[in-house]
């Protein structure tokens, strides 16, 4: 293994854990983040002059604007035959934007969805990379410290935005499957003649068709709450899976599973449907059904 | 037109407005209710008693337990050549039963579903029958009386079970095209750039595409409260729509526009959703994503 | 009445109708289209010439491509004071940018959302109107000639986009209405007490709960072919249906009977079915079940 | 451990598999089947007098009427104190029945659901068993021999009926997430950014959230078929998919995901679907749109 330097901006929960992997591997990595108490260097322009060219800057900061603004900054700091990569979870259409914005400036650029979540630290991350093999090949070496041991967990998935349309997806698939499970469980809970459905969760782990990280995951927490009563049943949703359906959309697939899933988290996050207030005033209407008021 | 005589068992919201509407035509109706107030007659027996053979009885109650009870009643009470009619909301493999049952005693049946609400006084009732040509005929100066006038409104769909089955169907439409209106409702009131989604809807009475009589209450609904603020979003169901579903998978015929329908009736019931739940707690497992908790 | 001039760009089925309608109302129109048998003039130049300034021109044309172009070329043609009408079946995200280019010139900018289809011409056009005030009062002599007879047809939905967007929806809803339909009448058709399911679709015609334009439509249908054997099971989308859902996700709205219904026309084009194609080969894999080959 | 006898009835595929496993372990089995090849004894009868007292009888035959028959037959066969085990597909409403009916002789009932399809001999069978906590435990030796290695893939799930319930669930939860993993893949193969859909599978084996056995199968068929241009997009059903809906009606548990997996298998098993022609009639009724003839 070749060691190299990489500079890597954005040092919070994720960010912060692939600086400790990275350089576990024996690579240098220099840090940046707008709070001073987990950077390495007090700013981008201090980033860039630490490193040695040809330079490689890792972006992990949130989608959209501040990424945006990080990749522009960087445009004008970085030089020709420097390499940028996205490992955020910007949407792919912005990856051609920016790949052009810095092509323009002789910069290289790689897209990288990143998978692992707060386990990654200790079990390497899943990357899906998207660009020219030659930006690929620079930055490889990083790729190669931060995914899991083994033959999977890395894929170049093709040209820029081919990694963050993958990773767009991988979270698509991740929505249905939790549903999946989750409207599993609600039935199981309901219908009494099953004692305990936590020991039934369990022994899916082993031998069944549907065993897999995410069961493990369920029954890590019913284990800490048998029947969930900690938690509201409110699900947020971060951005993927509205724009698989939204792909899906665009390129007439049906995705009914998916796109059920995103609903469902939707609705959740109602107190109160307008909806339904509809359906309810429609029956009342027709049949002089009895209605809930508000009150 | 000859007039007839007819038994009417149950004189419910239902019952009582066809005994009306059957008697503004002509005929001589004897009503049986359990509550004494609403009836003719003090039972059953005192019902039969007063028909003249060949006698029909129409039963208009509670499906379940009540239809089966008083279907049994008759049987022990009429006469070969009597005939009962179930215009309740039966489910249609009951039909079968309850002809069975009788014609093993000589007795005809007819099942009726009824559509119309409580505007079938005023504006008539549809009318969707199952039953053997013969005995559909003894009824039919009945169902003339109750049909809205024009040609439509009155079917004699097929054998017994043929008239409760399409009306589940009609019903299981019925639920569909509410949540249809009900989901541009809510697109249109979350989204500022419609100054008056009430006006949107009047609009939409003349000259468009989705004119319809459920268009026209839920013009009717806003009228009397523009944003539906005195209603809470719980919506009942009356079993047809799930009889629907099960029709469906039983004969694999996919219906997911119905089914979406129903489910999210189940899910407005929920104070919270279990499977919600489920979800939360995988998110915060893997990403330790911000989660609510119950308090 | 104030008899008004139009100029009237695009003289298709709905363009060519619509100039019958405005003029058996006594207004002038003066329609343009690329087909000189269709036109009363040979350019858009030529157009703006005939019109007496302050003038109104009316856009009938394909959205995207061909909506942008005119819209172009009619800002540099006309003259401060003159309005645009976009009535064709834009996207309501496009109007804002129409709006405000033509107003870097003076121009005047309304969109129109138009419904009616091949019956507009007889029965009037339903029109969900967008823009300022002035500007939707210097059509409005247009706007009542061409909307049916009646207090509805018509609505000043609210600012530019407003009108695209309410009918947007209404396209929507029309997606779930028409999906409600079919997927009643499969059921129907499938399941064998039944005897004849359009007797029962034309029943339902009168006093029942679904009752509607579009069920009237489905009873002529099926009077040309009773079971619909002389057309295959393929349904196109026109662009509105994906915008509706695309626009609830941006704004976390659950429309699942409307994706339902948009998803089952994209199933319909797919002479097989690639995510079918994975399950089968999961099915194998685990349990060595049956599989269909390409064959 | 001690070594039991067990009597098996029904050798196929899932059976003789079994068979071998139980022997592995060092148990007695002594198998029935009505294909005289497979048997190792030539009667129901022969079974039955082939052990000893108190027996243990597992039915593994196709659910419905074979379950039924066999179970009736080993009633009148068996003494009190023997147990049967129903380790088929049958569907938990089923279970109570067969209780009672073996109760009233004495004869103990357990419920046992198996999952594990071709790969249980080696990987061992995952089970969710039903029934009295004595009638159970005469088995568990048994069970014990089927398990994979490890603490899950048994669980005593509750009372009769729970095994098979739990089991359907089960299968319910593998249709929605091979349905994810379907869409996902659809989506990947058709939008053009991505090179090779089939590598970007194979990484997500480690270090996603969404690894699991299924991706595992996903791959290995990949492997063989990288389109899956040998298969035809037609997925079969076989049963505990449709239960597990109908349980969730009869419940009001609402199963968005689980039932667009259902009704996708449903679709993919039509050649022509005909509430897509009802939907092109429509379109052909209001708007004059293009629609494509059965030829």
């Amino acid at each position: 293994m070749t060691a190299m330097q990489l500079g890597l901006v954005g040092l919070g929960k994720m960010g912060g854990n692939m600086r400790e992997r990275i350089r576990r591997a024996g690579h240098t990595v220099i840090g940046y983040d707008r709070n001073p108490e987990l950077a390495d260097v007090h700013s981008l322009e201090e980033l860039v002059g630490a490193l040695e060219a040809p330079r490689v800057v890792w972006v992990m900061v949130p989608a959209g604007a501040a990424t945006q603004s990080t990749v522009d900054q960087l445009g004008d700091l970085l030089e020709p035959g420097d390499t940028v990569v996205d490992g955020g979870n910007s949407r792919w259409t912005d990856d051609e934007k920016h790949a052009e914005e810095l092509a323009a400036k002789g910069i290289g650029f790689v897209d990288a969805g990143v998978s692992g979540g707060v386990w990654g630290l200790q079990n390497g991350y899943a990357l899906m990379v998207g660009g020219d093999t030659e930006n690929v090949a620079r930055v490889q070496p990083v790729f190669d410290a931060l995914k899991p041991e083994g033959d999977a967990g890395f894929v170049h998935a093709g040209k820029v935005g081919a990694g963050h349309f993958s990773k767009m997806v991988h979270n698509g698939i991740e929505y249905a499957m939790m549903q999946a499970y989750a409207e599993g469980w609600e039935l199981l809970e309901k219908v009494h003649s099953v004692t305990d459905v936590r020991e039934v969760f369990r022994s899916w782990q082993e031998g069944t068709v549907i065993r897999s990280w995410l069961l493990d995951l369920a029954v890590n927490a019913l284990d800490d709450d048998e029947h969930l009563d900690k938690l509201r049943g409110y699900a947020d949703d971060s951005g993927e899976g509205r724009w698989t359906v939204e792909a899906a959309i665009d390129n007439a697939v049906p995705l009914p599973a998916i796109t059920a899933s995103l609903f469902a988290r939707f609705a959740s996050r109602q107190d109160d449907s307008p909806q339904m207030k509809m359906i309810a005033a429609l029956r009342n209407q027709f049949g002089g059904h009895a209605v809930e008021s508000a009150e």
